[in-house]
């Protein structure tokens, strides 16, 4: 399976994955998903925004199409950053349809419904809010709310999945089918790498917020005008986001500036706008709102030097998770072999908005060598994610015996 | 004239004109050249990259298209920078039409043939390369090197001017017909309104370099990368930026980074890169660089301290250009009225190409009440442009009695 999907979206030159979701890229994986399922005969459902779900329908359980049963999720995604890895989201899926061909070589019948899943837009990348997929499918966005979000080039969100033959239907009812959420995902950190442990389980995720700062300015010819005679906000967004990093080094949290639009964006033109993106996590809700007030404080300061304007908008906060504790431990500690151990993470997931949804919610975690993610240099030994499909297969057989 | 172009290219909301090279935009000016010589009965030559050349052929004056004598070439481009004011450019043009139909009101018969000139691509804001048209028609840069420029979308120069029905014939060459060039330009900064005159005549140009920082670090995770574990191009760069300003505020310089490219450009990764281009300017070309190693030794020093790299290329560098001293004098001083002012621009113009091409070149610009210039809030009051066409009328009197 991992073969099939490697070239996906693959840049020959960096080694990186551009798997954009509803993208010729996107589109391929998606087909590969239904593939991988109907190859197995099981039956595919997917939603206007193009979250999939394939059921392992096990015949000695007596199924109807009206009510099938509240039953065991376990998936990912799909798509990809720009330059991304292979194994952030795609490990997640493919080892859901690894665990359960392990299980079914073995002969196991699940007592419930298996549900494997790869949610739409996790990244946000291309519509500006992570986890998109599972927020529409949990109802925590609604569909015609979603379908008016815009991509940077300007396309409606609707448009988007029309072009690719999604956008009909409507959102998939979690809430009557899901029992119990699991996602294994590679980590992205190196909690695992410095305990020397190929598998972890996810105490929970840390809130985290985006910020959009527009620093505006007045533009100007960049040999004529004289420096003191400048409203440029290319300056006051460098000072903030030097700020930034300060603050979260300081804290031990995370600040980042990744993403940034300057207009005109010509050499030989003072800036009139720059826009940035605050990324900022911490261990606590109250400890990201400081964070983001003392940057923010920053930022007026050396705009008042600088003559320049900026405001502040949150684009998304996401409260802290805590996955279920009891199911944590019980994956953790009460199965054969050495204990796994209970790690957080700071990164936005699909399982954080199932439970935030209200669904028990369990992540598995591969070990990372590099601890590098969103980056070509992402990487999981095959061994550690055969672990990886191992450990999730015995979670699978435990929860649907 | 002005009424006739005013439109082509403004964006209704911002007031600001995006007139790119080889757009429908540009096409619409070109159009309205070759239907302003028209009508006046002068014949339109143009080259491979869209330069226009206009000629005033007076019946008494007994030309050859094989011979035609060395003229008086006036004008200047059509083009301006992304959401750029209305007058930097056309306003030369403009006011070479007007210059001339004054003389032609007044029965004047010029002893020699006048050239009316608009240069492609002046402003650099597409190819990357400011003034390309008039390198182009002066050989200071080949055709055949210039087709294979390619803007950011990738597309070749070649291929731009060939889709808007461009690209066949020979480059013009002007050394065989031009004895001297005269560009009127909207001033771009204020030495006019703070002397209270509304007319000045250009000394020289600002010695001028654009320079690519690639600034490089490892893309990783926004939120799990804990800050000591990153390689964050993106501060390398603020950094380098403020250090940047503050160099050319101390030393009456100028020094701009008002162009940014990040990669991947995602709010949730820290980036693999960044790469921003660095506007510097100062009165000798000495000074230039000396500004440019004290910038470099910061990014350096930054970057050290980033665990990110940085290289620097100079992309352009122009020397510093002494307009004509002799022709400067004749055209401030031995006139009826009061004198111009003569005084120096840190900006580049066509006219510094012509110059350094070895034509002898004056500049006459007209008074800016803002100072302001690439933005939509460039002005120029009425009087001054008309002013300006006076001024401009009685020099090509002068020039070609």
């Amino acid at each position: 399976m991992w073969a099939d999907i490697a070239p996906i979206g693959r840049n020959a030159s960096t080694g990186g994955y551009f798997r954009q979701p509803f993208t010729s890229a996107d589109s391929e994986l998606r087909d590969w998903f239904r593939g991988a399922a109907q190859q197995r005969g099981f039956k595919v459902e997917t939603d206007p925004i193009g979250n999939l779900v394939a059921q392992w329908r096990v015949p000695m359980l007596n199924y109807t199409d009206d009510e099938p049963g509240k039953g065991i999720m376990v998936g990912s995604h799909l798509d990809s950053v720009l330059d991304g890895g292979a194994y952030d989201g795609p490990l997640g899926v493919v080892a859901a349809f690894a665990a359960v061909d392990l299980l079914r070589e073995r002969g196991f019948a699940p007592s419930r419904p298996i549900l494997l899943a790869a949610f739409a837009e996790e990244e946000g990348s291309r519509f500006g809010q992570a986890c998109l997929g599972s927020r529409v499918a949990t109802g925590a966005v609604a569909w015609d709310k979603a379908r008016e979000l815009r991509d940077p080039s300007g396309t409606f969100l609707a448009d988007a999945v029309d072009r690719i033959g999604l956008g009909d239907g409507v959102p998939l009812r979690l809430d009557e089918r899901v029992a119990t959420f699991i996602e294994l995902h590679v980590e992205q950190g190196r909690h695992l790498v410095d305990r020397s442990e190929p598998i972890g389980v996810g105490a929970g995720i840390w809130p985290h917020g985006r910020y959009r700062f527009d620093f505006t300015g007045v533009a100007n010819h960049a040999g004529t005008t004289v420096m003191e005679d400048r409203a440029d906000p290319m300056l006051t967004f460098a000072m903030t986001a030097l700020a930034a990093n300060k603050q979260a080094r300081l804290a031990g949290q995370r600040a980042t500036f990744g993403r940034v639009e300057v207009s005109p964006n010509a050499t030989n033109a003072v800036p009139s706008r720059v826009t940035a993106w605050l990324d900022a996590r911490a261990d606590t809700q109250a400890a990201v709102a400081e964070m983001v007030d003392a940057i923010t404080r920053k930022a007026i300061e050396r705009a008042e030097r600088d003559g320049t304007d900026v405001t502040i908008t949150p684009e998304s906060v996401s409260g802290a998770v805590a996955f279920d504790e009891d199911l944590a431990r019980w994956i953790a500690f009460e199965h054969d072999g050495s204990d796994w151990p209970i790690i957080p993470t700071a990164a936005g997931h699909d399982a954080g908005i199932m439970s935030a949804a209200g669904f028990p919610t369990a992540m598995l975690f591969v070990r990372n060598p590099t601890g590098v993610s969103h980056s070509p240099a992402e990487h999981a030994e095959l061994a550690d994610c055969l672990a990886g499909v191992e450990a999730l297969a015995e979670t699978l057989q435990r929860l649907a015996s």
